[in-house]
């Protein structure tokens, strides 16, 4: 007998839109839910991550009546995990077993069952993730079948689950098969049950075909509701498994813990399944590794080599990506704080309350970018950024910024170098001295928005197929559907003019020198000189009462020059910065003095967001590139959300803007994304006479609108 | 300017032989740091490791006196870390801590100054070790540059440190150069010259040459005294160092780290060097690796396709051999018992005592085998067995075993199947019932050796190279001195027929059922059939009082069989086993009951160690091999430690002995090394007529002789 393990994993990321939560409902998790339950034979393992579980509950109370039903009856378990999906291994470890309990109460209150075991958030494993779990009270989990092979097994030796262990914490670790999920739901069921009748000879210790993955390839990603549903592949699986019962036997994962021992101990890597070791490489890395992976396959000893290969962690993100790191040491802080605050405090509506926005924050989605757009997407990012600003406003209620600004000095992004955190009632204020004396953060509290999350131009590793997707276009669905892995397409056309990339991560207050010649175009394409040295390099932070004064003395053109920056909190919304630069020598001559600023405005493109210049100007979108002379103020509106941010300049500037577009990723193909505005403010300066000073102020004010 | 960080690592394992580490001292590491002293422009950053700091502070003082001398005119500087070298990740958190905070103890103590950077134990890396290094207080740690590489770093941007962090724990870390290792000092200074200088274009980022290894190459390691200071080698490299330190300046890791910031930010994955890699791996992958690393370097796209290749990590050491896993466990239950004794408790000598054992126990030598006996060792793991049962009865001092034999029911060794430990005044008795209800562990505890603690003949990835030996001998030394990894030497011929492969871990109480056919030999070569389904199967367990019955139902060549074995502890240093087996069925015939035993008296391999039989024939030593027919008794005698065990039979029994030699790779070169008596007791049975039943008893004793 060969049993057959089916397990569905469903997930929508916090701050997904309603919209897209109902159509991935219609398209998939309900027809899916309803076909398998008219084949009771048809065991099923089913995990939903916590954002979706909860929409559904309030949506679809039928959904939850049918999978209750079939829990009862025998055919379907329900698994656990972290509550919203979580990469376990990067959040603390307090809040790692609340999100695993918080999915487990759940699950008991909905289903009547504690699960037994839990889907692992991408499957990310790390090595001590066993006492996590067993702390948890979980008895077993599902990775790839890619992570055992990478300890030196052989897929004939993965038939079943193993025994693994950290610090003696015993866990079951089922090997998810590779094969299976390119074969479910894309290949004909012919192909598959080739597949799964070879196993019989194949498998040399244990007795299972474990399939686990991801539940949208029924239904949601491109062209599987056709095949799936309207050409009959589940419907035609079902059938064919009913007929093969007397060898194919389906089972429930916590049943088959029960019946059949392990194959092995096993200790797996910190990885997580193949494809994610190429995306969590640095972008030519990835390039390499992938194409290297692809190639290996034409290699006489391709398999042999493939076996041995790995790409990077999932930890890696962090280091490709410096905004995916911000975002998570933010996060952290806010777990930090929500942890302080409870210490030696009774436990309340509140504190929970708070524990749920920090932990709808962990969502891994907005943290990472693969064929998914993730991190790209600044609404999943705005996201992540509103649920821990109100957790950290929930958790200090009682504390409120009544006795006026604030100043706090600590290593925020976790890189060796503090950051100085200026709070007033309504604004925080992340400022990086050593990254050039910049303002990396900007939240707006009432309505818990980081107004500077912008994601920088990067350079990926896939770009370069936008120049092949000509050859690759049109040959879709040949025999089966293709798999998202295999498709080239975009959006719109002519993306490849938007892949200008940024040096840099695009943060505001950045100091530099232009010469005449640089011009807008030349700062959109990141194609010109500065003639100083002051951005991206350390300033020495001095902090005077709530204010705090950045300086550096640098060159420009082979002279020396000091700037001070002064960034002084209003109490309520606004804060000003005042720059005070002396001319050191007498060799820089005449250039312009521009300063940088980088703002998002929550999660919108379009005719929502406009500029407001002052001296008045006809209304311009923030989509806009262009100069605009002798601006006193400008503002930027997003009428949409009701949230304006306005920056006055004395003297008045020339100023141009741009909209900082990327290019990415996503299930539906390359996309270009509008990540936010940068301005860049101008002001002619003469650096001839050693010892002359010059002066620029800003005025910075964010308000709810109407 | 080009930094150079030269950073040594000297290390003995705990319990390694006094005459051992005397050699060492003095071939190595005391000429090292004389001649190293009289050049003190070069900057030495260095780590010894518990054990041996402590021999050297009690034998050499005046290696300490020269090295304190060093440290304080600012030449060297010494490192920390886990005091008795512990794989950290692997050891409980608390032990974490206390062995790194131990080590920082004493060099303050010694040194005067507190380490800020840790050695890593072969540079094991886990991305949750931040976390505790932060804890410990440490700033930075050293691993290879093969951790960074399967970041997707390429080597042109390790001209530094990183920074990476878990849970926001920052610590710097350094890639040390592979190539370096295999330069220093195995290669002419003229080579290393050429490869330093060609530094100076290659680093895209950073400005540092890290070389980072073990002490021991410079004069422990086989051929490299000679080289490293007959021939010169050592003094011709200061001598050029002192000659070039205009563009190679020679830096300490601690001095580094204020001068330079990092190079980026990283995070590694779960791994060591290279080689460790190749060794961690199950043997048959671990030679396909190993061979396909090597293949590589001659293809043309080969340094492509390495950069992506990776091999096992560490932790599968406890899936690869057993005894090291069950080492481990048993090392936890030691450290757990001690914490769980400490609880409310006033810390006192005698915990302090028990936790020195404990972290002695620790040690990482005995857990693995690479290039070095480690495992194998039976006087490594006979002292790490030695301190946990130590640790253990100094922990219990106040709970001494006065009320009589006890009995615990504990998933010992994290299989998820539950072992039984048994003990009595003297002994404790490990019994696991899902793997034939045989006897794995058994400590004779006034001697404070694990009587059982037998190495299995596990097959080997580089056994193949036993026959391809004749082939490299005698190239030797043609240019410099060759690295250990490519000598394949051999500490006595004819290696190849001690070939010979277990199955199952050598453990006691092994139920068979042999047909007449199956001879000594036979069992030797492990090469016979058993009639029966016992060995490595699973036998209820029933604790009554302090016994346990252990009782199965199974087959004998088609027929019915019962075996229930009852273990009976006495009070003080014995114990018994009452055999009660039925025939259930009437088809079973003629054949022979055999119970295996395998013992090991500690670590002696020759005349120390005889059999006295019962009734008397002439001595006989453990080495031999045979039968002796009759036995009533068998004694093991150890005369050179002074421990016996007796083993009483009834009915008496024809006895099959043979020593177990492993034949495993050490730096001289293959050898075998005596593991232990196995000890086969036959009793002839009829299984020919339904019901019958059939009765054996053994009584065991262990006790000091003199």
């Amino acid at each position: 007998m060969t049993y057959f393990i089916f397990c569905i994993h469903n997930h929508q990321p916090a701050g997904n839109f309603p919209e897209v939560i109902e159509a991935a409902y219609e398209s998939s998790y309900g027809p899916f839910l309803k076909a398998i339950s008219k084949h009771p034979s048809i065991k099923l393992t089913i995990h939903t991550s916590g954002f979706l579980l909860d929409w559904i509950v309030e949506n679809r109370p039928e959904y939850i009546e049918l999978l209750k039903s079939m829990v009862e009856r025998g055919q379907a378990e329900v698994m656990g995990g972290g509550y919203y999906e979580p990469i376990l291994q990067v959040i603390p470890q307090a809040d790692r077993l609340n999100q695993i309990t918080m999915m487990s109460d759940k699950l008991e209150e909905v289903f009547g069952f504690r699960p037994r075991g839990i889907w692992l958030a991408e499957r990310v494993w790390e090595p001590e993730l066993p006492t996590t779990l067993k702390k948890a009270g979980m008895e077993y989990i599902l990775v790839d079948d890619y992570h055992f092979i990478k300890s030196g097994l052989t897929r004939e030796e993965l038939g079943g689950y193993y025994v693994t262990e950290d610090q003696g914490n015993v866990i079951k670790v089922f090997p998810g098969s590779e094969a299976l999920r390119y074969l479910i739901p894309f290949k004909p069921v012919d192909a598959l049950e080739a597949h799964l009748r070879g196993l019989k000879g194949f498998l040399k210790r244990g007795d299972a075909a474990i399939y686990g993955d991801d539940g949208e390839k029924f239904g949601v990603w491109p062209g599987t509701a056709k095949w799936v549903f309207d050409e009959g592949w589940l419907e035609g699986f079902f059938a064919w498994m009913e007929k093969n019962l007397h060898w194919l036997k389906p089972v429930k994962m916590g049943e088959y813990i029960e019946s059949a021992g392990p194959v092995g101990r096993v200790y797996l890597p910190a990885t997580s399944y193949m494809e994610m070791g190429e995306w969590s490489l640095p972008a030519t890395a990835s390039r390499e590794y992938g194409e290297l992976v692809e190639e290996a396959r034409t290699w006489e000893r391709g398999e042999e080599v493939r076996r041995f290969f790995q790409g990077g962690t999932w930890r890696n993100f962090f280091s490709k990506y410096p905004e995916a790191n911000w975002m998570h040491k933010r996060m952290l802080l806010a777990s930090q704080s929500l942890r302080e605050r409870a210490e030696g405090r009774q436990w309340d509506e509140g504190l929970a309350d708070a524990e749920r926005h920090l932990f709808k924050s962990q969502c891994n989605d907005a943290y990472w970018h693969g064929v998914f757009g993730g991190l790209y997407l600044p609404h999943l990012r705005t996201e992540v950024y509103r649920n821990l600003i109100e957790a950290e406003k929930l958790a200090s209620i009682e504390q409120a910024h009544s006795e006026g600004p604030s100043i706090t000095v600590i290593d925020m992004d976790a890189d060796g170098f503090d950051e100085v955190i200026i709070r007033n009632r309504e604004l925080n204020l992340f400022v990086s001295p050593d990254n050039g004396g910049s303002l990396v953060e900007l939240d707006f509290k009432p309505r818990a928005v980081n107004l500077s999350n912008t994601l920088s131009r990067w350079f990926e590793g896939y770009h370069h197929k936008l120049e092949k997707k000509g050859k690759t276009e049109g040959d879709e669905g040949a025999e089966g559907t293709r798999s998202i892995h295999d498709v080239v397409l975009v959006k719109e056309e002519g993306l490849e003019r938007y892949l200008k990339y940024d040096t840099a991560r695009r943060v505001s207050l950045v100091d530099r020198f232009l010469s005449s010649d640089v011009t807008l175009d030349s700062i959109y394409c990141n194609k010109y000189n500065d003639l100083g040295d002051f951005s991206n390099n350390r300033y020495n932070a001095d902090v005077r009462g709530a204010s705090l004064v950045l300086s550096r003395e640098g060159e420009v053109r082979g002279g020396r020059v000091s700037i001070a920056k002064e960034i002084i909190p209003g109490a309520h919304n606004s804060f000003k910065v005042n720059y005070r630069m002396k001319n050191l020598s007498s060799r820089a001559g005449a250039c312009r003095f521009a300063v940088e600023m980088n703002f998002i405005l929550p999660c919108c493109d379009g005719p929502a967001c406009l500029y407001q210049m002052t001296p008045p100007v006809a209304d311009i979108g923030l989509g806009s590139r262009g100069e605009v002379s002798g601006v006193e103020k400008v503002g930027l509106i997003d009428t949409y959300t009701g949230v304006g941010l306005s920056i006055a300049s004395g003297p008045p500037a020339t100023l141009w803007r741009f909209p900082v577009h990327t290019v990415s990723l996503s299930e539906g193909g390359f996309e270009k994304i509008y990540q936010g505005a940068c301005l860049t403010f101008l002001y002619p300066i003469s650096l001839d006479t050693g010892g002359e000073e010059f002066e620029v102020s800003f005025d910075l004010l964010a308000e709810e609108i109407t």
